[in-house]
């Protein structure tokens, strides 16, 4: 019987590459706008291989943009980019369709809820509070709770601590076949793949080897019932 | 004749105090909601204080606070505390009535602008494009440029040589007696008494040795007409 859930974060509950994808589209405007020389489409794909080499939450990443294409960095062209990217991340920082209800019901259910996310700590908690989730969580595990990042154990068996459950009394729902279901298999908890949560990946999804497949968050309340 | 006109940003341009207080005063409020067992007059106080110990533009202040209140730092405390903070910043963050008319009949009048600021490089810059005033400025001053904060003569030979223009050419406007207005006048810098910036300090304002005062920035057309 399924006691407690855990949770991946970005593009599980919130639709994180959205929101990236629109606020760096805005900030490179922004940028254009206030004298970088660049084609918005060529800055775009310069900007995103920055991502894959720095990191998706690489907190200087406008500075290196501006470095490798500018060779030095213009404040006023660099300003006008995060001002923009910041205010369209706040609009777009909202969680999927029926998150909350979802949440709510659980809860009601007396399901235990906690947060597994590969995210820094400040990063994933002003996420979540953005969101107004805090309140749903009996624990949430960040990068520093364990300096390891899913598919690695430790997160998870920190994830169950938290709980106080077995492994076999949770269920882990995530979007990234390779961390989150792969990773909590190896530790015997069952899992639901979010499959709403992979459209952005270029890589073609395989077989994914969880137990359940939702396209909507709210299909876990059968899954639990 | 006056060519170009050097402002202060904060209290200046932007009613930074406003901002700050609104700002601080729903942190409170969230941190509360989030489980801060604080009574939110005495929470401001203690904040307040940090500020004045560690700067206005302390980067972790709310972690201080916690630390100082809690022992330990709560991160659901923080995060709603935090996010609170910034959803009321990026709506107070906007220029004095009139600012915007004003540069752009300055700019008009063939005048040069610059902002001389002692806050931070990225924090002034993301101010400034944050209150759409990027395009405004012939040159942009902050504490990066020079190592040194108003009233050390450092900041205002800057501000001059990036204006190509001489002190006597120069009309300083800022909100802080003993910097922006001493410190423009050891240099021979005409001097201009922004009084509305001043109301939030708790020292009663003695005695200004400017060359002009005014309560409203559109004053400044009359001033160098």
């Amino acid at each position: 019987m399924i006691k407690g859930i855990i949770f991946d974060l970005d593009n599980t509950l919130v639709d994180f590459m959205r929101m990236k994808k629109h606020s760096c589209e805005e900030a490179m405007v922004a940028m254009i706008d206030s004298g970088l020389e660049m084609d918005k489409e060529k800055g775009l794909k310069i900007l995103y291989k920055l991502y894959d080499k720095y990191g998706i939450e690489h907190k200087q990443i406008f500075q290196e943009f501006l470095k490798k294409v500018n060779k030095k960095i213009d404040y006023k062209i660099l300003a006008n980019g995060i001002v923009a990217y910041r205010r369209v991340k706040a609009g777009f920082l909202i969680p999927y369709p029926h998150v909350h209800s979802t949440l709510l019901a659980l809860k009601n259910k007396g399901i235990k809820l906690a947060i597994l996310t590969d995210a820094p700590r400040m990063r994933a908690w002003t996420r979540l509070a953005s969101l107004k989730l805090t309140d749903f969580f009996d624990a949430v595990i960040t990068f520093e709770e364990t300096g390891k990042k899913k598919p690695h154990k430790k997160p998870f068996e920190k994830a169950l601590k938290s709980l106080g459950l077995d492994a076999n009394e949770v269920l882990m729902v995530g979007d990234w076949p390779e961390r989150d279901i792969e990773g909590a298999k190896n530790l015997g908890i069952k899992t639901c793949f979010a499959k709403y949560g992979y459209g952005w990946r270029k890589k073609k999804l395989g077989k994914v080897r969880s137990n359940f497949m939702i396209n909507d968050i709210k299909e876990l309340l059968r899954i639990i019932k």
